[in-house]
């Protein structure tokens, strides 16, 4: 089989209203707002140097560890995020704040090419000594990010060769050679930024780094943070770890091709994951691979949420044990799931398996989207899975990584939808996009038109410039049963899919229409019996969107007092709320409390009959505040 | 009715076999094993002045702040601990360890009189300078405990006299006066203190700073804590809070007549609410007792764990929002439901009803006495209802408040169980105790026999010197339905119980007999609906014992996956666990996992029969480490 890759998201014009309304959202609030918070920081002020203005009043932890120290990726991030909007909409005025930006980052930029600005402007002399806790490295992956996503979306190379500049500096300083030192960062990301750019340049050196970063990792005795530890406390610099001891946090207890338990920090992870993945492609590492496979297994199976929000412990911001996902106290970090998307977009791509692109879309329309607001300017650091009404979205966060994580998702979502290759091209998601790409030398014009996820009746128009051979591939939901697939109206027998995809080959010519249905009845998921916080709960599901309760449909303090019975229908209705979505609505039981005056009783709470109503979990919090649930207690009586 | 005054604890006897093995334990390993822990970690060291050795490594907060602070108060309890345990056996080493400790202290007092281990040794020109945060009464309160216990079992005053020289001195600095300062501590306990000082000597200056300290709690504006931070400032100290910004955490947000929810720290609020209500009798303050009501009323109606655990929160220590109650990450301090005790007891006294009985009942046979181990050298600062295995006992404690209240708690427990009046005696704990009470005039000799908590058969021998007509008011337990009570065989009307207490008035002669019969079938209790944590769930109690299932009784993983089915029987069963326990039995259903393979799929979980066993709650921890809950799902199919 040929490799497929993803269709670059300028290539995929998103016309189904579910992501036409997401992206013009982010293009015309999120991105623009984004960019005012920066200003209204101090963020973009940081840059000048130098003399950047006096820090805010931060919190900052005991040895003097600032969120500031972040602060460079923040604007990574943004640049990043407002490429991808200019490549559907340019705008000068994004364009001049993006290019301000680059001037004081060029004019940052120290002579040796060195670049991070918290160490040029608060501690010239202390650049390189703690990779293993304050983001050097990482805040250079996200400016990279940045600059190869403005390059390509502009042409412009200004940024580039300031990013290329600084990592000549970087690529000097570490490695295996006699006058190198052999660090990496304690947030691993610049891997993956590294194989951006060099896809994009293609010059060897990139990938080369990237291979060190990634074998370098965890390799001990000596560990690198040690000695770095030891040679800070020699300088008398006795500051103690940010977070944690130990190395598990930054995935850096053992060599990465040995470690089979994810654990640490769930976005350094997500991030480490995604790099070795690409370079496991690239390189075509059978090890890394299968180190790939074996971490994606762990999650899989013991660490996920049903959202797939990811790490439950605010302490680590990361993994804890199997099993443990507690919903009102989970932390499923935003960015956690937005780069679980990223891992799967290259696990799929490694090997075009459904299993990976069922995860992305599930990433994609319950934990990554749940972390942005209905209107585009509030988010959710944190994403629970039940809520007492205390959390809501906030306007901005301290640390505003996930702000941009997902505004930068849903600028460049298109690139999840389609994958080509030189014989063949594979539709991931749906939800109504038409593209042009080429395959076997033609030009094919495609179409893919649904409501999806509101309903799984899909069109798509295969137009070839010429008729030409080739196949199509269909992604089939796991989530979904009995999918029906015809060709100009004549039936495909689904069960040839082969690992969640359906492969139809034929000579194509103009006018051609598949039809897809996707049956999505809601259904009720059961958690693993390790999982004990949701023991005797269901989680409702439709297609790739999981339901919650919300105070809001089910109001009367009942939210954390209904019970679904086993036998009770689910119906679907549609909702003009938030412009048109589903809702699940089923009878149900509610804990009455009317009567109950003593803190603990001998006889057993009454019930009364009600009925129950769920939204899409990513919709939540767009309403007034109020309890949410999205693991329902089911009566069995 | 004349007012009942507790019997104190040297003048009643434990012989039944759960409190005579409980305090055989603490006076033969608890005591002891706490004093070398003190001298361990450096405690008994920071005793001597002017050179106390360095400190320890031990952690500091950001501001400096040090468990240390405490240091004073640990020494102090232990020696209140070891006095009571003097009272039941002299002991010269333990008198020569407590000498030794008063020798130390004595010589510390500073010429004024003041007498503050921490402030003497490191900061001495910055006493008196946080009250908020650094618990300076705090620990004269609980050195003055333990000089008034010392007192009272040996007669020797020299500690008492040092405390009253310190004393003195805190009654200089503070007050209302022209050229005081209007303060009080920022952790309540001295309060107490000064009321066991004033019931031991009839001074009034003791009621009177204790009076001072309660009415001036909370009054604002100024908040005197702000007017301390300020002066702090003024001189350059910008330490920040140690906890909390906000006055509800040390109950000062108001004045303690207006508080009507009980709010922060946990342990603090117990103390204060303490010695509020020893207030309200000693002063006959109405409003006082009014809000020691409400106080009351509120913890029992929304914030008491069912083992009478208090303050959910590790984060505070102490109390959140109505029906709040977690059970994996209970808090529930040891020291908070040892001071439930104080505080129920108190209530007791103002007013004689069985509602306080219950709760000091429900408080010292789980949430308090599961912090200590059976072998005397464990703790629990933490009392979680529900546990995957990971916590486990202590040998000590960074701050080891709790270690001392418990030991302190069970070596007087005798005072608990018996008042006394003019003209009667009140039961409020049953379990194997003799005692000389005066009674109207006469001698009256009492012995209570029963192996309570296992069993409810209580025979009480009643012999006067001479026949004399009182009062025996038995308390019939609020869990306790169809009590029997007969005198010498004849049946005594239990319906004609008032609040709790049944009373007997009659000419009693030597040799009366008094049969109690307390009927303790195992029991369901459920929650309140608005403890969303425990909806669907049940916990088993019996008598005055909650139940637990521990992993060592109920093998296999299955502890947080059994149900119990509501129509399922529940049987006791007599077990020789821990020298003879009854354990509870019933046909339960327990989750299967060995056929779940994936972490959520849309079929429920098999289920299978299996058999309940539980323990009761104070033991759990006891032995190999393993999973327990309190709160059992119900099966209702």
């Amino acid at each position: 089989m040929s490799r497929y890759a993803p269709v670059p998201f300028p290539q995929v014009k998103l016309e189904g209203q579910f992501w036409h309304e997401r992206l013009d959202t982010v293009l015309a609030r999120t991105v623009p707002s984004q960019h005012k918070k920066l200003e209204e920081f101090g963020i973009l002020d940081s840059l000048k140097l130098p003399d950047p203005p006096p820090p805010l009043r931060f919190p900052r932890h005991a040895n003097g560890f600032t969120v500031q120290v972040f602060w460079d990726s923040d604007v990574g991030k943004w640049i990043e995020a407002a490429s991808y909007a200019l490549a559907h909409r340019r705008g000068e005025d994004i364009e001049a704040k993006i290019e301000a930006a680059i001037d004081d980052l060029e004019k940052a930029q120290a002579p040796d090419g060195y670049l991070n600005c918290w160490y040029l402007g608060r501690e010239p002399d202390k650049r390189w000594t703690n990779l293993r806790d304050n983001h050097e490295m990482y805040n250079a992956g996200h400016l990279l990010e940045g600059a190869v996503a403005y390059f390509q979306v502009t042409g412009r190379r200004r940024f580039l060769d300031v990013m290329e500049r600084y990592l000549d500096h970087i690529y000097a300083t570490f490695g295996t050679g006699p006058n190198q030192r052999r660090g990496y960062d304690g947030h691993e990301e610049i891997e993956l930024a590294l194989m951006k750019l060099y896809y994009l340049t293609g010059e060897r050196k990139h990938l080369d780094f990237a291979t060190y970063l990634i074998n370098e990792r965890g390799q001990q005795p000596p560990h690198y943070f040690d000695i770095e530890r030891e040679q800070r406390e020699g300088s008398g610099d006795k500051r103690q770890p940010y977070v944690f001891p130990n190395y598990e946090y930054s995935q850096s207890h053992k060599p990465v091709r040995e470690q089979n338990k994810v654990v640490g920090h769930a976005v350094r992870a997500m991030y480490l994951y995604t790099a070795m993945a690409d370079l496991a492609a690239e390189l075509a590492d059978a090890e890394l691979k299968r180190a790939c496979e074996v971490l994606w297994n762990d999650v899989m199976e013991t660490k996920m949420y049903v959202t797939a929000g990811l790490g439950p412990s605010a302490h680590n911001e990361g993994f804890t044990h199997d099993f443990d996902l507690p919903n009102q106290t989970a932390y499923a970090e935003t960015c956690a799931s937005v780069a679980l998307i990223f891992w799967a977009q290259r696990m799929l791509h490694l090997d075009l398996d459904g299993k990976y692109a069922d995860i992305l879309e599930l990433a994609m329309f319950n934990g990554a989207l749940s972390g942005l607001s209905r209107d585009g300017e509030h988010y959710f650091y944190a994403n629970p899975l039940e809520s007492d009404g205390r959390p809501t979205r906030w306007e901005w966060h301290t640390c505003p990584c996930c702000t941009m994580n997902v505004s930068r998702l849903v600028a460049s979502v298109g690139q999840y939808f389609l994958s080509s290759a030189e014989d063949g091209v594979a539709f991931h998601l749906y939800g109504g996009i038409a593209s042009d790409v080429e395959i076997a030398g033609t030009k094919v014009s495609l179409k893919e038109v649904s409501t999806f996820p509101w309903s799984g009746e899909i069109t798509i128009h295969v137009d070839p410039e010429t008729p030409t051979a080739f196949d199509v591939k269909l992604r089939i939901p796991a989530w979904c049963e009995g999918a029906k697939v015809a060709v100009n109206g004549d039936t495909v027998d689904v069960e040839t899919a082969d690992r969640g995809y359906l492969t139809i080959h034929r000579s194509w010519s103009r006018g051609d229409i598949v039809t897809l249905e996707l049956p999505m009845p809601p259904t009720r998921l059961y958690a693993h019996p390790g999982v004990i916080m949701d023991a005797g709960r269901v989680a409702l599901k439709r297609g790739p969107l999981v339901y919650c309760l919300e105070e809001a449909d089910n109001p009367g303090g009942e939210v954390q007092r209904l019970k679904l019975p086993r036998n009770a229908e689910l119906r679907t209705e549609a909702s003009d709320l938030f412009d048109g979505i589903v809702t699940l609505k089923a009878e149900a039981t509610a804990i009455e409390e009317s009567d109950f005056h003593q803190l603990y009783r001998t006889t057993p709470p009454r019930e009364k009959s009600s009925t129950l109503t769920a939204v899409p979990y990513f919709l939540w919090a767009n309403r007034e505040r109020g309890s949410m649930v999205v693991w329902v207690p089911e009566a069995l009586g």
